[in-house]
């Protein structure tokens, strides 16, 4: 008995990014499900006797396993199990803690969300750049590119997207990317609007790309082929015209570097 | 000499929603430039010798004294000092951290951000309900309902904000709620759409507030007379549907207990 499932936010890479919360959850686990994104350092702050699974990709993997994931959860809590469900990023951002939720209510076992610095959060800090800033964005607008037919999901609402007022954040852009400007250009923003690219925002690895919504496809396959890898997070918006090339000395840019 | 500007998020209330890298800034911090909303246990994370001062009110105060905290933060720097400015909720996200970051940049003095958990995140995990619910959301956007003359935003994009495929998070709705839910009607939302405001997010003192679109403005108004104090945030979408009132049982519902 006692049994629990705790969704756990890990951030977006940075282990400094957990909040004291989600230390303590780990560190009070019995097991620990971890998604494929979720460093090793942070592992490292759960409960030596805790047991440490990997369970899922994250971002293009096969999601087939979601339903595994799911009963692997509940009968560990069943099982009386204090189990953490460690997720990158902010589990309920674009995280499928919906289904997990859901999943554990029908079950009967109790659930929890411990909240997580999400990517665009910790793009935001990186490039030193408010998504809101005053002068520019009214609203702010998080976005997946990726329905789960591996397309442009084709529902959205492109003049929503096309706003100037507004700063986009981009959640898994890469294969849908070239579609997404075409129909962000037919609603018609302003091909000059300024965009940025990340690839593993705050990780030791980050790559930072600077363009524009009209070269940002093309920026974004060159960034890739010079070493940008992990998970990729776009941003554009006039808001974005804040960020300063010079504040960010410890940065590759994949155009400067290679293009 | 070695004077910096840190631009710390303290979350939306509960003091165990803070960062490590937060935490690790405060203690390392000579001076900390607070905002009303920040909490005693937050700021006792704070170095002992730390000299803190509190400059401003957020929320619906007065904000001709924005120009004074830039000056003094930058002023403080130049001295040498290490200075923490800590916000409520997240720096990035109508948290004022733009004009902040290009007063520090202006003058010279480096500036760094650390970044904090929304309060649309805290609602989330204390909902228990994904805001991007796959079934029920596309798209996630937030905004804020109070301009500069502490009236709605004039440039606000309706039809983007009655979308029936995103959640949208309004930030300071209060004074402004039915004349945005007036907008919202006219752009065609159906007013059956689920709604929530949550008063003091994360904090003891919280309350939630379960409505529609086209009773939230009542219900926020009983809400505040009933005892709804602190920051108010407003949640709507049909992502919301998922809020499952039995899950909250430490979480007043005005209208249940006075409406």
């Amino acid at each position: 008995h006692g049994g629990s499932v705790v969704l756990v936010g890990a951030g977006p890479g940075d282990p400094e990014l957990l909040t004291l919360k989600a230390v303590r959850a780990l560190q009070s686990a019995d097991v620990v499900l971890y998604d494929d994104l979720v460093s090793g350092a942070i592992l490292d702050f759960a409960r030596r006797e805790a047991k440490k699974m990997l369970v899922g990709k994250t971002g293009y993997g096969p999601s087939c396993k979601q339903d595994d994931i799911n009963a692997l959860m509940v009968d560990l809590a069943r099982e009386g199990r204090r189990v953490v469900r460690l997720k990158g990023g902010e589990p309920m951002i674009f995280g499928r803690a919906g289904e997990e939720i859901a999943h554990c209510r029908a079950a009967g076992v109790p659930v929890e969300v411990i909240p997580g610095i999400s990517a665009p959060q910790g793009a935001a800090s990186r490039l030193v750049t408010s998504l809101t800033h005053r002068d520019h964005a009214r609203r702010l607008q998080f976005v997946t590119a990726h329905a789960r037919d591996g397309k442009l999901p084709t529902d959205l609402d492109f003049n929503a997207l096309a706003d100037k007022a507004a700063t986009t954040v981009v959640y898994m852009p890469r294969r849908t990317l070239p579609d997404l400007v075409r129909n962000l250009m037919a609603a018609g923003i302003d091909p000059a609007t300024p965009a940025v690219a990340m690839f593993s925002v705050t990780r030791p690895e980050e790559k930072v790309i600077l363009a524009t919504v009209a070269t940002l496809a093309e920026e974004v396959a060159l960034g890739a082929r010079l070493g940008g890898a992990g998970p990729c997070l776009v941003l554009y918006g006039h808001a974005l015209a804040e960020v300063a090339v010079e504040a960010l000395p410890q940065i590759a840019q994949a155009a400067a570097n290679g293009g």
